[in-house]
């Protein structure tokens, strides 16, 4: 039956792609939800439907979490619509609340899917150090008053390039079958007025792995763990070994690759 | 009665002054209304009697509308609370909402006023410009798609420095009795991600001054108005002859200088 449902949509003419940011404060994350709970994917899929008249269901590269926030999520989704892809970026902006954006829009393959053909992806987590906090970061960077030692925190974070079992860093309700992944990059530099960024780049990212990952780093960063307990943490595979979960609305979902 | 309670006020030991930073957006303005309708001066007094256990009324520098933001906004407010100065912000900022921030506290002589002995305010404007709109400016640029030309913008802009009457940028609603201020800096230029910043140092400011004046030259930008004109705008002292009002989410009131 789900089959079924699959070859209807596949049967529609057009894969359209789309590169969407957004903010994530104001939704329960990305993943439809059951209305009255509204997640970003109910309004695009509400929204886009009205543009292209038939009914739109589309898979996405990421979910991300209540107060996560996107960059560059991609989706596709079948349709008959017509709606020239030139025009899709305007029509779609025009009618989308202005915490939701389409960067992009592309005409794909038919064996295009924005979830399944991702090759790696890249997330981006903002702490903001200082004396005090920013109103304007408030909403989009974990504020920690105590100075962090930077130099520490990239030493420790050498130990999370390439594969290994991430299982330290992987929250319950994960669904992911295998724990293993590859950082090709794990990276954090300071940034101007107080914001310490984190790059992470890999193939593929086990359940909270990122803000579990930084919320160990910032305390690595505060000297409560040196980087080679750091890299025992990871070689543990035991969740309980790290740090409590960095907050949700320093992360962004910055990049999917293809 | 006023100047009375003026001397009650000067009586009570210490004049505190604050360095304060809020987002606009969750308020009808900087100054005090009456509730239910909440201002940033509402909650900073409230939060404020708190820590210094007597009733606080401050004067501020300026006066912010509903959505505009503040870097710099300095208040000040007698009292005989005895909390050491140097624990102020951190006090302040354990019972203040996120969106404003004490980002400095200071002793102050009797006859420091916030608001008197200004002697000249720094105002920043945002607009984005691009293809698409941003979620993350949303709340903090005037968003406008078509491209904007820098340079003519640059050269009207340079009418407006020294002193002149500014009526043709007064909303009506201003109290003040003179239209004529002096402004030493006036100022556009590209920032990275599409952003446009205006910067205007002025001895003082007509009521919504800066959004008038950013409302015209985004019409010269847009070769609605050529700098000539818009130097004929100045001299014709006269509203009508201006643009519409810039929105407010764009405008910071940035620093006040002593």
């Amino acid at each position: 039956m789900k089959k079924e449902h699959k070859e209807l949509m596949k049967a529609r003419r057009r894969n359209i792609g789309l590169v969407v940011a957004y903010d994530g404060g104001n939704y329960h994350g990305f993943q439809r939800q059951t209305p009255p709970v509204t997640a970003v994917q109910n309004v695009l899929e509400r929204k886009l439907s009205v543009i292209f008249g038939d009914e739109i269901e589309m898979a996405a590269a990421g979910r991300t979490d209540a107060g996560v926030h996107a960059y560059g999520q991609v989706v596709n989704f079948f349709t008959d619509g017509t709606i020239p892809v030139e025009r899709i970026v305007r029509a779609a902006n025009s009618i989308l609340p202005d915490d939701i954006v389409v960067k992009e829009a592309f005409e794909a393959d038919e064996d295009f899917s924005a979830r399944h053909s991702v090759k790696s992806k890249i997330y981006v987590y903002r702490i903001l150090q200082g004396d005090t906090p920013d109103p304007f970061w408030r909403n989009y960077a974990w504020y920690i008053r105590r100075p962090l030692a930077i130099e520490k925190m990239q030493e420790a974070m050498q130990f999370l390039l390439g594969e290994h079992d991430f299982s330290s860093f992987q929250a319950a309700g994960g669904t992911s079958p295998s724990p293993v992944r590859t950082l090709y990059e794990a990276a954090c530099e300071k940034k101007s007025g107080g914001i310490i960024e984190f790059r992470f780049w890999g193939n593929g990212f086990l359940y909270h792995m990122v803000r579990n990952i930084v919320g160990t780093i910032a305390d690595v960063g505060l000297g409560k763990i040196s980087p080679q307990e750091f890299q025992q943490i990871i070689l543990a595979k035991n969740r309980r070994r790290a740090s409590a979960t960095a907050p949700a609305q320093g992360l962004f979902f910055a990049k999917v690759l293809y």
